[in-house]
């Protein structure tokens, strides 16, 4: 609990379409003019001369070792519930399967609530607080509904949460435990999204949609900056990333960036690869028509509830980062994923959320294609434990049996 | 990865009742004449000259920081599924409503299949396969059966998993997809481990029924050497600890004792307290009784799994550890720990495990009884996330919406 006077190197917040900056010192939603994302900038001198990664390396694992490149003027006083510091692990016997001999996972369902949304809200919300607020809606897909829960009960703040009815129940009680007041509603999270700015706006409460929100971004970032740094800042060639919002992967790319700038990166940033259901692949179809626009498909489905977002609402920088990164998209179809849902808990004891396991079978595309090198080094970005999925997996066999004699 | 040449400090397996010692280089159950819990024993002049705690605190954040008090000759080459390293959270608004200024939880719900037992499994299960055992049977409560069937999968290992049918769906689900073999009994852990016993026997199968295998508590040691290593050195007061089988409390009692033979603790070790469920609470009844062997209660029931273990094999050692450290033993009500689930996660934005909530109402008992003090340094041991638990939790109260008109 050190520094508790710590301020922020935020300078600024930047549309992601034109570059024109905001003031970062208000509760801003998107860009004024574009109406598009707003990414938070900071003094990178002034960064590079208060800290190093070997001081990083020597504070405790969590959110807030990182927080030069934060925008909290008080992380050390804010509620912990243990977000970050998730382990990377290495794939070893999938990767035999595979034919690739570096292949790695970082497991984000070791985070509060199970998944990396947890990092997102850490943030997130610890920044509406700095700025005033004290009510939130946000319209879900499933996880983040339950981690805002989670860190607006321990800052006491007020949530609503829109989410689609055909969301998992472990996450509709997860929201209800934390005090949210929950909406279902009979649709998926566009809808869920219009109602939640609706009511915010006749509310007065604050409407923290995906990317509308300009914090929780810098919360996904620090992904970007465990991989880095567990890699000892050589990044690794290629990063997968199941992509619904998107959001983790802009944080991952906005990561890579500021250590580059920073000077601090040995290597060059990592290809980011899309990873999204066939059924409801946006940014796919997009990426392989050449086009910088995605498009709504007409009948978005998936197993894999966070996939099912049928047109991220920054889809143009989403694209625009694959096309910066040398990365590419891929679409993998339910059976797939639910089978790799087995498959990596059986070869490696990992038992990833859909979203996650979706990212195994577009290794084998991948490889078809040309677009990784068996030696390449090569992380799955897991975003959740498999808990809240569990109605996906087969359950025992055989009929239960009686007691022996005692 | 590196010092891939390590070899253990262990010395040999002690039995609980008469200190005799066991060869610890081959695979041993229970003690030969007394047939009690064998624990292992360590070189600690020789850890003492081999380590410090400021090493320590410069490694990576896993169990394997903690190798020289750990019985494994190759640690670092073990697949490792992230076990360990879990948040030590501060409970500010959950103390204040109880009037305590230093409560603290440990989150152990952010291992590898959610709960504590993946500490267990991270070293039993490694031990075992040092040992050159390749099939395994385990009965279970619930946890214990994921936690291992996830690092045997990793390990290439067979397991049996036997477990009462009234285990959480989700528990079920995770052994299977993990590729363990699972049977249901219609009955509690004690029917499931004498199915496991016989079917071990028949088969040449190593039985890894709690405190019956050696090794799985000194995985849970660990959260005892974080614990004190997160107060640097001088422990808390008083640990609370859910009890069933029991293996954690003695893990924790373990690590304070071997800290202080070390001589690396500043303070005294804690008090250890034991939670159970009201009517599954065979420690309770015997503590409250004075005597020195519980008894197993006429019909044992409670919504909390892991507490519903009729008579912990290790009775009498879990009996002798809270006389020794000036403990004692609570029962709460099932409806009561329900509540706590809710309240824990309202004010502070933890769902823990039935298990976990159970330390909540135990601390009004306590402070009625005058057994801890409104000041003292106080951790709750939450053994798991409640993600395999959502049954016990409310759904939403309003009925689904309809989408607003696009």
């Amino acid at each position: 609990m050190s520094n508790p006077t710590f301020t922020s190197f935020l300078t600024a917040l930047r549309c992601a379409e034109t570059g024109a900056a905001h003031d970062s010192t208000v509760l801003q939603s998107v860009s004024h003019r574009a109406g598009a994302t707003l990414l938070p900038d900071y003094d990178l001198d002034a960064v590079r001369a208060a800290v190093t990664p070997e001081d990083i390396r020597r504070r405790p694992h969590d959110l807030w070792r990182f927080r030069e490149l934060l925008p909290l003027d008080n992380p050390l006083q804010a509620p912990d519930l243990g977000a970050g510091a998730t382990p990377l692990l290495r794939l070893r016997r999938l990767g035999e399967h595979f034919g690739l001999t570096n292949l790695w996972l970082k497991d984000e369902g070791a985070n509060p609530t199970g998944t990396f949304k947890a990092r997102g809200a850490a943030v997130g919300v610890a920044r509406a607080h700095e700025l005033g607020v004290r009510d939130i809606a946000i319209p879900t897909a499933g996880n983040a509904g339950s981690a805002w829960a989670a860190y607006c009960a321990a800052w006491g703040i007020t949530l609503r949460v829109v989410m689609p009815v055909n969301t998992p129940d472990p996450i509709k009680a997860e929201c209800v435990a934390y005090g949210a007041d929950v909406t279902e509603v009979r649709g998926v999270i566009s809808d869920a999204g219009r109602i939640a700015s609706e009511r915010a706006a006749e509310s007065g409460w604050f409407d923290a949609s995906t990317m509308k929100e300009p914090y929780r971004v810098e919360g996904k970032k620090t992904m970007g900056l465990e991989i880095a740094e567990a890699f000892d800042w050589d990044p690794p060639d290629v990063v997968l990333y199941p992509t619904g919002g998107g959001v983790g992967l802009i944080g991952v790319w906005k990561a890579m960036r500021e250590l580059a700038d920073l000077g601090w990166l040995k290597g060059t940033p990592p290809r980011l690869i899309a990873v999204q259901a066939a059924d409801c692949a946006p940014i796919v179809q997009a990426w392989e028509s050449g086009v910088p626009d995605a498009q709504r498909p007409d009948d978005p489905r998936t197993v894999a509830n966070g996939l099912l977002v049928p047109l991220p609402f920054a889809h143009r920088l989403i694209l625009r980062i694959l096309h910066e990164t040398g990365g590419t998209a891929v679409a993998v179809h339910d059976d797939q994923l639910v089978h790799a849902m087995r498959q990596l808990a059986d070869l490696e004891g990992v038992l990833a959320a859909p979203e996650g396991a979706a990212l195994v079978p577009a290794l084998t595309t991948l490889l078809q294609r040309g677009d990784i090198g068996r030696d390449e080094r090569i992380v799955l970005l897991n975003t959740g434990n498999a808990l809240k999925y569990t109605h996906l997996v087969d359950r025992p066999a055989r009929p239960p049996i009686d007691p022996l004699p005692a």
